[in-house]
């Protein structure tokens, strides 16, 4: 057995998380794609079951009240709340990320239009965001009348000014796994009487957030990442208790509504979270995802950045390890203040075709995704993937690299 | 038995649509709220389960192409495309009614204003709508410069004019019951040279709607009613073929792309259906949706109106002679061309409160809803109801009102 096969078996016997893993499906595979599409989790088929059974084959319709469906989109948000470091009464769950950042990012421009301090008529978007950010805030910025600019996070502070409006930005990128710096970009942001949208997507249930920790305004997030809630799962979007009363939503639907079944002409907004509501929950999804919520019972999120940064270092440690010098170099950082928690490594050889390198992974029970044109993307969910899963996608992936 | 008891079994025995009951997860209740919350079909556990399951538990990410995930938005809009009477590639799946709605209206406002034939910045809606319908136009009027005037679906023809340039119409009204002239608001709409868009709510999976045959041009629907998709399962939006190269929509997120995986900075619309796409779609509610339309094969659209209008018409002619002269007055257009496939009564005494008198038939197993102040609703689903259900219900209702 070679010493870091040894010393895999080592840290997983020490691993304070190792026992979560039958908390989930899996199999022999090495599931390295829980950054894109996270396992599934033990509780949710016999839940989602009985949602359709009983709750709507039987209740019908006394289920928005008896099985608290009404409620869910408020209750769901509360779960998610301590693992983004949120007080609870401020995330709602329902919509797209993409829906979501819409809303966020015009209640921004809205806000700092409130101001009323300068003309602020700018957002400023990260430019190497998943693109629906870049397209959402696009259109964001046509229907507010301002006008959009792309820089990259590090550029952020430099390009504020006095006519910026709102800054839409990913904690964590999608490609490389940087991790942004979201206290001091926060900041930034709010020095220059702006407002800030953070997108949690590659961050929650990866490492600590700290939402009303740091100040943030406002903040949406996919739930079929890290959480584990199921393909295209409902997304969330947090306004901080602060700012609820200002949250002007450019799509106020009915069960945003302070009296939702008082079918007014007029539109009064609800107080709190529900205002970010739009229209009927999607409860089938939204309960699979409470369900697999229940995967974090009893997990501090900081002992899974611990676990996640280590596991990052160690496949780092065993790629070096194992695979020839010159063949991938990793665009992920090194320092630890700097990672997320995937690491993304570039094919270097003109000569390699990474998406055909992933699909040979693929075959041999590595699974982690190709992004165009010669990123290989290996995600590490803490709670089911362990240091031999880390040791044995090193080893076969340097197998096939030759 | 009762004269009225022995015409419903004959009614029931003639009944070609009978056997589709069989297709439904149903007990001994009267479901007459199948207009809220469609029962559940038969097929749907079984599926839902396979897709948790096998789907996302074993294949996980492979499932977005090899359990055909990623084209579910247009394939099962194609499904629905026959009930409202549009031909393929015309209707996506996904989001709630009102963010479709906020995407329709925007687009056809900008159709409108890109024809350049006179400054068009009004949207007109139906003062008689569902209230979130009137929330998002008065958001979309907003948003688009345009001012919005709520008239009564009666009224358009005459309040149409030169700087019209969008109508948001109900089918038929989610209160009384009333169906709405479609074809003949449709050609006024036109007529003044701007567009329409149909929330089909109330009437999709009830009647024939003829999208295509009377040139709507938008058209937004819930699937959780008459199509009995499941509480809160994701809604759909038609855009005419002819108009799909000027779909622009304020919700352009990167599932509309036309190369979504390519990671593009900039936005290029899809052509066809999947342009009015937005985020990643929500599988576990869509798939349902898809098991759920089963129930549908082999059944014509027309059949199941024929249905309808004898059931509501037998329920009216027992409500007339079970139910003492002056308790109740039906809120529902007597005239087939005017009424959709519920029954709204009103209470007529003010010390009769409403919403007791629904209790009361529930805990008797007649489920309908109540609507403030005083509507009792009784919705009629062809593909499960019964006569024998619609004599019961009006029978309970006479002993409940004394």
């Amino acid at each position: 057995m070679s010493e870091l096969k040894s010393r895999a078996d080592e840290l997983d016997a020490a691993d304070p998380l190792a026992e979560l893993r039958r908390r989930f499906v899996l199999d022999d595979a090495v599931y390295l794609d829980g950054n894109s599409l996270g396992a599934l989790p033990a509780a949710v088929p016999d839940r989602v079951a009985d949602v359709v059974r009983r709750q709507w084959g039987e209740l019908r319709i006394r289920s928005w009240e008896e099985s608290g469906w009404w409620t869910a989109p408020e209750r769901i948000g509360d779960r998610i709340a301590p693992l983004v470091g949120a007080a609870p009464g401020q995330i709602v769950v329902g919509d797209s990320t993409s829906v979501n950042v819409f809303k966020a990012l015009v209640a921004a421009v809205r806000m700092a239009q409130g101001d009323g301090d300068t003309v602020r008529d700018e957002i400023v978007v990260d430019a190497t965001t998943f693109p629906t950010d870049g397209y959402i805030a696009r259109s964001a910025a046509r229907m507010t009348g301002c006008t959009l600019r792309a820089v990259t996070p590090a550029e952020v502070p430099g390009a504020l000014r006095d006519r910026t409006a709102a800054v839409l930005l990913n904690h964590v990128d999608y490609r490389t796994g940087r991790l942004h710096d979201l206290p001091g970009l926060t900041a930034a942001v709010h020095g220059a009487g702006a407002y800030v949208v953070w997108d949690l997507c590659h961050s929650a249930g990866a490492l600590p957030v700290g939402l009303d920790e740091h100040g943030v305004d406002l903040a949406v997030g996919c739930t079929y990442k890290y959480l584990n809630g199921g393909p295209g799962s409902p997304a969330y979007l947090y306004v901080r208790s602060g700012l609820q009363p200002r949250f002007d939503s450019p799509l106020p639907g009915w069960t945003s509504h302070a009296e939702p079944f008082g079918m007014r002409p007029d539109y009064t907004p609800a107080d709190g979270a529900p205002r970010a509501r739009v229209g009927t929950p999607d409860i089938l999804s939204m309960l699979a995802l409470e369900a697999a919520l229940e995967a974090w019972d009893g997990v501090r999120i900081e002992a899974v950045r611990a676990k996640s940064l280590a596991l990052t270092d160690f496949f780092l440690e065993c790629v070096a390890a194992y695979v020839p010098e010159g063949r991938v170099e990793s665009l992920t950082p090194a320092a630890h203040a700097e990672r997320g928690s995937q690491v993304a490594l570039r094919t270097v050889a003109a000569s390699v075709d990474a998406g055909d390198v992933m699909k040979r992974l693929v075959e041999r029970g590595v699974v982690g995704d190709f992004r165009h044109p010669d990123v290989l993307r290996f995600g590490f969910t803490p709670l089911y993937v362990g240091f031999g899963d880390a040791e044995r996608a090193a080893r076969v992936l340097a197998g096939v690299l030759g």
